[in-house]
C-alpha cells in the first residue's frame, strides 16, 4: 500500500487492524473465549469463533452472552474502524436477537459488523452471526457514543 | 420447609436451586468466566462474578459482554423459576444498556434478573448489574418465549 | 393473475393487499398521522407518510412515536404477509433507532419492512425509514409471536 | 414555593411544566393522539391519554405506536426535566415491551418516564404504561445523547 493511501486510513482503522495482524498485546476475554477479528475494513470488522461445551449454558446450548460477546466485538470494532485521531467511543446499549441456537456442532461461526451511521456524537452499527453451515443464528445492533478524547 | 410446601415449588426454582447449590453437574461459561448464582426465588435470580483482566475488551475495561452474559444469566434464570412441569423458555432477544464501565477494581458485582411479567407464550424480565461499590454498571431487558415441552 | 398463483398466496399477504388495495374498511392510527401502505410482497412491506408540524414533539422536530408507528406497522405488516391459514402473530417488542431527525421538509417518508426470520412460534423484522431525501432517519427491529388461532 | 427553591429548579423541569400547566403553545402530536403530561418532577414525568378506536391498528388493537409514542413522550421529557441552562438532549434510541393489548376500554392509560442514570454525554431512562384497570400494559427504556448547545 502506498504512503498516500496509508496517510488516508484512519488512526482507527490501524489500531484494529494490529488487532488482527496480531501485533497487539491483548489477550482479555477474546483469547478466555477464544475467538478472533479475522476481517477489518472501513467500518465493517468480522470475528471468528469455535463454540464448544465450554461456553454452554445449564440447559445444554452455547450461552446467549456468547454471541453478545462476539457481536459486541465486531460491532464495536467496526465503529473503531472509522475513528480519527483524537476521538474515541464507547458503547451505549447493545441489543441481541437470538434466531437460532449455537451447539457444538456450529463449527466456525463468523459475527459480522457494520457501521449504519456515524455522527459527530453518536455511531450506531448492526451485526449478524452465521454458524459454519450458513445458518442465521443472531443479529444484533448497538448505539455508541463518539466523542473527543 | 414441610412436605407440602416442596409440593408447591415449582420445578423450574427446583433446578435454579440445585444449580446454586452446586449440585448440577454444569461447567460451561459460569465455570469459564468465573461467575455463579448466589440467590434464586420466584422470578428473581441473582449472579455474582469477580471481573478481572482476564475479561477485558482491547480499550482497557471488561469487555461488554461480560454484563451480556451475567445480565443473561440472572434474567433467564429469573424466568426458568417460574416454569411448571412440563415447560420450556428459550431467550428471543436481549438488551443492555452500559451506564458504567467496570474494571479489575470493580470487586465482586452483583447482576439481578426479575420477572416483569409471564403469559402462557411469552416472558419479560429486565436486569440490573451493581459493582462492588454499590454504582449501577448496566441494565437489561429481555425477552422470552416459553412452551409446551 | 391466475388461479394457481392465487392458491399459492398466503392468506396473511392477501389481507394486507386488500389493506394496500383501500378494500379494508380500516381507519385508524393510520388516518389519524396520515400515513399508508403502499407496497406488499412476502415478508415485505412499504409504507409512506407526510409528517407535518401536526406530529412534532415540543422540541420542534416530528415525534420520535411517529417513526416508531411507520415502523412497526410496516414491519409487523410484513410478518403478517407470511402468516398462513389459521396463524396469528402479536407483536413482543419493537426497538427504534433514531439517526435524522425528521421536520415538515422531510417530504415523503418511506418506512421499509422486511423479515428476517420466521419460526413456528418468532418471527423477527428489521425496518428503516428514509425521508423524500433520501436520507436515512430511523432504523428498527421487531419480535413477533406467531402462534395457532 | 419560595423563591430560593424556585431559583434551584433546573431549566429544563421549568419547561416542562409550563408545557404541563397548558402555558405553552405546543400543539403537534400530544393534541393529535389526545394526550398530555399531568406530573412532572425531577427526573420523572407522567403523561396520560384515552386510547379510542381512532388509534387502532387493523387487527382491532390500540396500535403499538401509539404506547411507543406515550412512553417516549414520558421518558424524554423525564430527561429533559434534569437539563441545565446550556443543555439539550436526543433520543438515540427506543425500546418498548408489549406486555397487554390496550383497546378502546383500556380507559385512562398512564405512561411513567424515569431518569435512570444522567452523565455528561448520555442519559437512560425507563417507562411503564399502566391502564385504568392496573394492568401493567408496556414496558420501555430509551437512550438519550445529552449535550452543550
Amino acid at each position: 500500500m502506498s504512503g498516500t493511501m496509508e496517510a488516508a486510513t484512519s488512526v482507527g482503522l490501524e489500531q484494529i487492524r494490529s488487532l488482527l495482524d496480531g501485533k497487539s498485546n491483548y489477550r482479555g476475554i477474546a483469547h478466555k473465549l477464544d475467538f478472533k477479528p479475522v476481517l477489518a475494513d472501513e467500518g465493517f470488522v468480522v470475528f471468528e469463533g469455535h463454540p464448544t461445551e465450554a461456553v454452554y449454558n445449564p440447559i445444554g446450548t452455547v450461552h446467549g452472552g456468547y454471541a453478545a460477546t462476539l457481536l459486541d466485538s465486531a460491532m464495536g470494532c467496526a465503529v473503531h474502524t472509522l475513528m480519527k485521531d483524537g476521538q474515541g467511543y464507547t458503547t451505549l446499549e447493545l441489543k441481541v436477537a437470538y434466531h437460532h441456537a449455537m451447539t457444538a456442532e456450529s463449527g466456525t461461526v463468523r459475527a459480522e459488523g457494520k457501521v449504519i451511521s456515524l455522527g459527530r456524537r453518536a455511531a450506531f452499527a448492526e451485526g449478524r452471526l452465521i454458524d459454519g453451515k450458513g445458518r442465521l443464528c443472531a443479529t444484533a445492533t448497538t448505539t455508541c457514543l463518539v466523542f473527543n478524547k
